[in-house]
């Protein structure tokens, strides 16, 4: 009934899509099984791609050649550049999506890879022959034989929804969850834990007043996620911000002792930095408001998502406190707020590409890894669906340096560290996040998205020429000058010392108060030079301009770090051997089994002279 | 948390959003109770409206104020008169919708309807205080009052789905069935029972040979459901025909043995109109093909809709016997086809406005009364919000005549004679089925849809002149004669024979050869006069003159069965002390309560003798 699949994706939403699209995209036959053909690319939880860092990783995918960029591009009803107050390494591009069109969109796209075929089903175990995956078992008793199989299960593995003190199996409200799996995999000799996630409950917009509230209105000149142009809508819709408040607290806090969370019910773990209110107000409990995002759910509905209100109280308790918040008085639920528990497994059982070690051509990708959020998933099953068709095709697989990518760092922490609570993404995170900017996803990565067959020839040739015609901009600015008289009105206004001798467009650059609109204003020359080139390639000439110092300085930390990161090691390496390491350095190396001494260095429990001790003895 | 409404709705499908929407926009408050606020209006089945008699139903519920056909219109990717070459008794609109656009309409519609407020849970139990209903329970525990409920579960209570030898709890694949509202309804007195029915595979698209099916085109005149001035898409999309075969029969029998329909396994009556390919191979041996109607689900996804394909044998056979139809060589599943049992109460417990006899206020609409199909449940749906408004209310019930409209023989069926097996309409079910005709059910309901406020003084005018001008074009035709030397040409080429003295316009158009379009081109009054009227007008006109002998007749005939009908009977009266009825007579009149001698006349087991006997003992 079924044909061998190169690559079989388990589960549709951001992971499973991508990981399907870059199998396919590649040349694999993919097979990918959902367990509903309708609920394809659902965004379970708020109507938005992007934000900070996570803004940062949708470019970072739309640049390898992936399609999340693109779906949020054609469904986006707002979009806003956030921290554009900060320099370019914190902006970060943000928008809300139609929750309807985002899901066709997807399932359009999919559908039009033609390698891509669909079975709506549920998977029940794995067909595992030696230590190498050989398929999948559903529900419906079909076996369906593959090379490699990505597993993207989400939040359905044994999932259980927690509302107050009631509890039922789902792996989102309205839907089963998925039972089977985890306990093959634990029989396999695979590590499982439980997490745990929630999500605010959804309103009626009709009953809200919004005159109580402030406007959010997306960006004036609309920005865009991905690369290619995709067409956008006109308009944007506006959104609203409100707060809580001390009443709002302190009915929360009524509910408090039929939490689920406060009173044990719920054993994994939270994501700290997307708590829930409860979580907020206990936590911090000097905080007499917090802020709560009114986000529409499409162009058409009326239904409204209520940001930073994600709960698991009782629903009534949800209810009596929602409608204290201004704004919401008369406020009408469609849902409550609820908690989920699932399974994960601690993901320092991959090896950097997302496969597992315990099981060959297994890949596992999104929350099944710890992780929480759409662009975390997303590119994870982006990964994982390359580095499945690269292994079985015997291709050399595709791991990113966490100096050229978030995508790297995500996966790096993942695999390296592991981790205990849901993982999101943050700036901080990464060591090189001021060469990990939204405005260079392309440059830096789309190279490798071409070399891939991800990216055509066109999509480089514009890379290309975005290099070439910013730096042709950039050396334009360190060969012309101006002299007092014709710049010094302007410096002054714009709150700047004036010149006393001639200076190049590009000294006058690095100050923060002048900008190309500024030097614009009394340079026709540059006026016309910049004329000639798109708005992207411009803002990159800026960017480097004002920034090239600290990027010169953060390239030579990375190159320093070179040496430690291009250091690789043998994966077979038998650490036991090396009795003058640490016991715990040992077991945890045995256990992470790192691909170069970088990776080795940043497991916890390996100490700088453990790694003395690994630059001596291990080579590859 | 909730405050008290007039009337909840379970259930979001066609009868459910029917019946929000007739309810809320009579004037009741209405909450509508879904388990999934992403499935509202989900076409569970094929994405189709319409066909014969079921059209009709269609245009009849558009006629009184209505939903489904506006939302039909609106989605529709093809749109086919079905019976063109029949008489206008038989003229069916039938439509494809775009499945996920109807299911986007719909819900935008009843977003727009303010009085319709959203709750996503699963009820499990209604709250009942002495005879009458007084609200729900919820599967998170919440209880909500209201005056009024309305039922329509659909396939879900206690859904149980069949794929050959397996089986697994399911209201449809991939979502969850509901359970205890059964269990406390017979707990209250109902009879329930059980019955199947059943869906066939979905294919990809992308996998099929178009070449070796034949083309089905729409209509190049493109019709439509509502009587509203709906915007059509201006294109149309193509479905396909193809065949089965005798290989294609002899590959599913090899499945019989496994098919939970001939080994016993599915208890429940299936629809026999409707009835799966396995059945139509067993009960019409002698035939060696049987039609596939090959149609797509929306304007942009590749997934297609097996239409005559419906099945319940393992999913491997029917692999392999659709591999073996013409066009489907290479075609790849997207999911099998499946049966699906489900708990359904015998409507001779419901009175003709479809409240139960045996709890107040308490309505049941769609599969819950052992219907099937979309036509059937919407407008129970639309019929049951209607009457828990007016009964809540004190206002008169509203109960459609058999000789005014399907709607009124759908319900009168139910409620009269039960149904053992799933109940679909057919124009053979309406014994005044030429005057129930599609293109009059606004000039036969309107006025009543108008009365009770669900149709505008604006819709009920235009009604009233299409009346009217009809009427003209009609008088204007036998007003103005034409003589042998105008016509004779023209009839010999319509193959009818000359006149030999003058005739009036009207007796020409009594000939089947001639219409309006042939007596145009020879009489340019003609022309003027008509071209002043809009395209419904004029063949409202047409069918007049053409059929008007047959009407008066029918008519007739329904003046005659008045006397029957309008003798209402107190649904009180204590049959068993008229001994002279037979006994079955006595027992099924007592469980029945019929509204008026004729009805009384339609129950099975209810002898013309009985009639007699009730005529003399019998009165209001």
């Amino acid at each position: 009934m079924f044909k061998k699949y190169n690559v079989i994706v388990v589960g549709a939403g951001h992971a499973g899509c991508e990981a399907a699209a870059a199998a396919a995209n590649l040349g694999s036959s993919v097979l990918l099984i959902t367990m509903n053909m309708g609920t394809i690319a659902q965004m379970s939880c708020n109507p938005a791609m992007g934000g900070v860092a996570k803004g940062q990783i949708v470019r970072e995918i739309d640049a390898l050649g992936g399609y999340s960029g693109i779906i949020t591009d054609k469904t986006s009803l707002q979009f806003r550049m956030l921290n554009l107050s900060k320099g370019p390494a914190m902006w970060s591009p943000r928008a809300q999506s139609d929750r309807i069109r985002f899901a066709e969109e997807w399932r359009i796209a999919l559908e039009k890879t033609p390698n891509v075929d669909f079975w709506q089903d549920t998977v029940t175990s794995l067909l595992v022959k030696g230590n190498t995956v050989a398929g999948v078992k559903t529900s419906i008793g079909v076996e369906i034989e593959a090379d490699a199989v990505v597993l993207t299960n989400g939040t359905f593995l044994n999932g259980v929804i927690h509302i107050g003190e009631k509890k039922f199996g789902g792996g989102r409200t309205g839907e089963k969850a998925a039972t089977g799996l985890t306990e093959q995999l634990v029989t396999l000799g695979f590590e499982a834990g439980r997490m745990k996630t929630g999500t605010p409950p959804r309103v009626d917009g009709r009953s809200l007043n919004y005159a109580l509230m402030e406007e959010q209105w997306g960006d004036e000149e609309r920005g865009r996620f991905s690369y290619t142009n995709v067409e956008l809508a006109t308009d944007q819709r506006c959104c609203w911000i409100t707060y809580t408040n001390t009443k709002v607290h302190e009915t929360l806090k009524e509910g408090f002792e039929k939490s689920p969370m406060f009173t044990g019910r719920i054993k994994g773990l939270g994501p700290r930095y997307c708590p829930s209110i409860e979580d907020k107000i206990n936590r911090f409990a000097e905080r007499d408001r917090h802020q709560i995002f009114v986000e529409p759910e499409g162009w058409n509905t009326c239904e409204i998502y209520v940001n930073g209100f994600s709960t698991s109280l009782p629903e009534d308790v949800q209810y009596k406190a929602l409608t204290q918040i201004p704004g919401f008085e008369t406020a009408k639920m469609f849902r409550p707020g609820y908690a989920i528990e699932y399974d994960f497994f601690p993901p320092t059982q991959l090896s950097l590409t997302l496969e597992t070690k315990q099981i060959s051509n297994l890949f596992f990708a999104g929350q099944i890894n710890g992780t929480t959020g759409y662009e975390e998933a997303a590119s994870q099953g982006f990964m994982a669906g390359i580095n499945a068709h690269q292994k079985i095709n015997d291709q050399h697989e595709l791991i990113l340096k966490r100096s050229e990518s978030y995508i790297g760092v995500l996966i790096d922490d993942l695999v390296t560290k592991g981790t205990e609570e849901p993982y999101r993404m943050f700036t901080s995170r990464a060591e090189h996040r001021l060469l990990l900017r939204q405005d260079n996803a392309d440059i830096r990565l789309s190279p490798i998205g071409h070399q891939l067959g991800l990216i055509n020839d066109e999509r480089l040739d514009k890379v290309n020429r975005k290099i070439k015609n910013s730096d042709d901009i950039v050396a334009f600015t360190k060969s012309k000058s101006l002299n007092p008289a014709e710049v010094n009105t302007m410096l002054e206004e714009a709150g700047t010392s004036p010149l006393s001798q001639s200076a190049k467009l590009f000294n006058l650059l690095t100050r923060p108060q002048i900008g190309f609109n500024e030097l614009k204003r009394v340079d026709s020359s540059l006026q016309d030079k910049l004329s000639g080139y798109d708005k992207e390639t411009v803002e990159q000439a800026e960017i480097k301009i004002k920034y090239e110092s600290y990027f010169i300085k953060e390239m030579e930390i990375v190159d320093r770090m070179k040496k430690m990161e291009d250091r690789e090691i043998n994966p077979e390496f038998d650490y036991r051997q090396l009795v003058s390491l640490s016991k715990e350095a040992r077991e945890k190396l045995m256990r992470i089994k790192p691909r170069t001494l970088g990776q080795a260095s940043r497991i916890s429990g390996v100490s700088p002279s453990d790694v003395s001790v690994l630059m001596v003895h291990v080579s590859r």
